[in-house]
């Protein structure tokens, strides 16, 4: 067995430790006869994971005790329904700041079942950069805002958290959740797609403020009613048990490195190498402002289009997986999630210097 | 490690050949550098890996041309507001068949949706048998007839397909699927969660004729319309990759053991000996009408319901897991999926024999 460096955008890489861990006890779990995933999740044992995840998730991102946090099913593009159909209550609009591809997702189901103000959109500006505070045009009846804190294509994060006054402030952060510290309290929903920066596909952790729950509009989905899933402890129905167990091996891991503040700092490390390499020279760029470029998505291109698939073959060959920036972009993506070792990216800064000096 | 045998209703036992094989390949999938967990779902490998397991479903049940096959997030229960949601068009009533807790709940979410037909219900006979066809009071307005195939707490299954004319025929077959041949054509929609004879929870396959795609109501989430993932094979959004790939490994299993034909003949030899000692015995009773017995799930209770928590004790000291009856019924419950192995039944059977002399 040999391990590559994987810089894919999601599902992506876990660590390998978690992984190692998950398949020494994969046909026995701590000596019970049975995997994990054989398991009810109404089991004593598989409850005491399940608990277990969801306090070392309080705890890493120290979670107030007046949120709830759901393991649900579905993804991130199923909560763009939960939303609306959540939030709503007695009103009829929300405000959406749009930056990108992800936010206009989910800005366009929002509009199935509401008025959608555009508090803000970085269009014009080819969404290279997020908005400024004073940029957003807030309504103050809005039901919520709802922001993308970093759009995974564009690789556009944003540098500070909105300012929404009584309005609840609902974020996308699928994409950057747990690669730094969080004032959870800000919000009145976080929500992640687990397969970038908590787990495999199939899981999304949800993050909701109490106060939020029961307004549910009356033909909502059962299935996708945030109250009925808090009232359960997630397990309404069958939650997705190994992914919620793979997702606790994750949180682990996290405060086996010492917690989001010490990703943080090894993110931002690996962030700026990546980013100098790419300023560094005539041969790479990445568009994007200087203060919303992704810790987590590093898009770039070569100066010359036509070398990016012997770019993507040589990378390939060189260990380096998983590199080429998504279909509706074209170019290079390498996404450096927090599972992804600095030596990846040290990896990739040699190859990209010495691919420039044999082709540039 | 020693592996015990499991008879959880669900997420339930899987083929331990299968859990041996994701073990060996979990950190490096046939030498590509890393896990199938970790690769995009749109990257070739990971693509050919979710066509395979289509075709081998497809080949393992004969599925007709003219049926999508789709793999989903959010279990069976999702599926109960799908099915309104999507198959109703411009009609206004469902037909559904009573046979205990989990039509019960589909019906429950159907009623939100439109108006309910109750075609036949067992509940005066306290859900101890399916009714009969000559039974069914069926309302040729209907958008389509729902029933449960085989009734998972209640161990009722069904031992004949409905015959609905020219209304379609919609089936959860969570707990039965793949454990008998079938002739898919006979049915509208035939949809399973697959933690129970499938793959491990947070999958779920749908099998949908194509002509009744496309009706879904207006206000339908997005990611609950079947049209919008069988025009995008599944991949709308992320899929529940390890799943996915799981559910394959499975299939290809099923084909190693011969095939439904093959499986179906073991699952009658395992039903029989379980219920031939249950009949054969004072101790142990079943109450389901012969006809309508569970091949998958024997729920049986003991002459003495304080001997109940000996029993489950004792069982487990000797190895067989799991068959503490569900919480809303009590008792006893073997759950005897596909990948619950015959010398599984048979030490169950053994056990109950000397339990019976140790404490009858």
């Amino acid at each position: 067995m040999a391990r590559k460096f994987n810089f894919s955008a999601g599902p992506a890489a876990l660590p390998e430790a978690v992984l190692a861990q998950a398949q020494e006890e994969l046909l026995d779990w701590h000596g019970n006869g049975l995997s994990i995933m054989e398991m009810s999740h109404r089991s004593d044992e598989f409850v005491s994971v399940a608990s277990q995840a969801e306090q070392d998730l309080r705890d890493l991102l120290s979670i107030p005790d007046n949120y709830k946090v759901l393991f649900l099913q579905g993804g991130a593009t199923s909560q763009f329904s939960f939303l609306p159909l959540n939030l709503l209550g007695d009103r009829n609009s929300a405000d959406y700041i749009n930056t990108g591809v992800w936010s206009k997702k989910a800005i366009a189901e929002a509009q199935r079942y509401c008025q959608v103000n555009i508090a803000a959109t970085t269009e014009s500006e080819r969404f290279f950069c997020a908005p400024e505070q004073a940029q957003l045009q807030l309504d103050p009846n809005a039901a919520y805002v709802h922001y993308t804190s970093n759009e995974t294509i564009g690789g556009v994060e944003f540098d500070y958290i909105p300012q929404t006054g009584d309005v609840p402030l609902v974020v996308d952060m699928s994409s950057n959740i747990l690669s730094s510290a969080l004032d959870v309290s800000k919000f009145g929903v976080i929500y992640a797609g687990a397969q970038k920066n908590i787990g495999p596909a199939g899981l999304t952790v949800v993050i909701i403020r109490d106060d939020l729950l029961g307004k549910a509009q009356a033909m909502t989905p059962t299935m996708m009613n945030y109250a009925v899933h808090a009232k359960a402890d997630s397990m309404n129905n069958t939650p997705p048990t190994f992914g919620w167990y793979l997702a606790g091996l994750v949180f682990q891991w996290l405060k086996q490195q010492g917690g989001v503040e010490a990703m943080a700092q090894t993110n931002a490390r690996k962030a700026s190498k990546l980013y100098a390499a790419i300023d560094s020279s005539d041969f790479y760029a990445n568009p994007v402002a200087l203060r919303n470029r992704s810790r987590m998505n590093v898009p770039f291109t070569l100066a010359d289009a036509a070398l990016d698939s012997v770019f993507l073959e040589e990378s390939k060959a060189a260990g380096l997986l998983n590199l080429e920036g998504h279909r509706s972009v074209g170019g290079m993506r390498a996404s450096i999630y927090n599972a992804v070792p600095e030596a990846a990216v040290d990896a990739l800064v040699q190859f990209m210097a010495e691919f420039e000096r044999r082709h540039g």
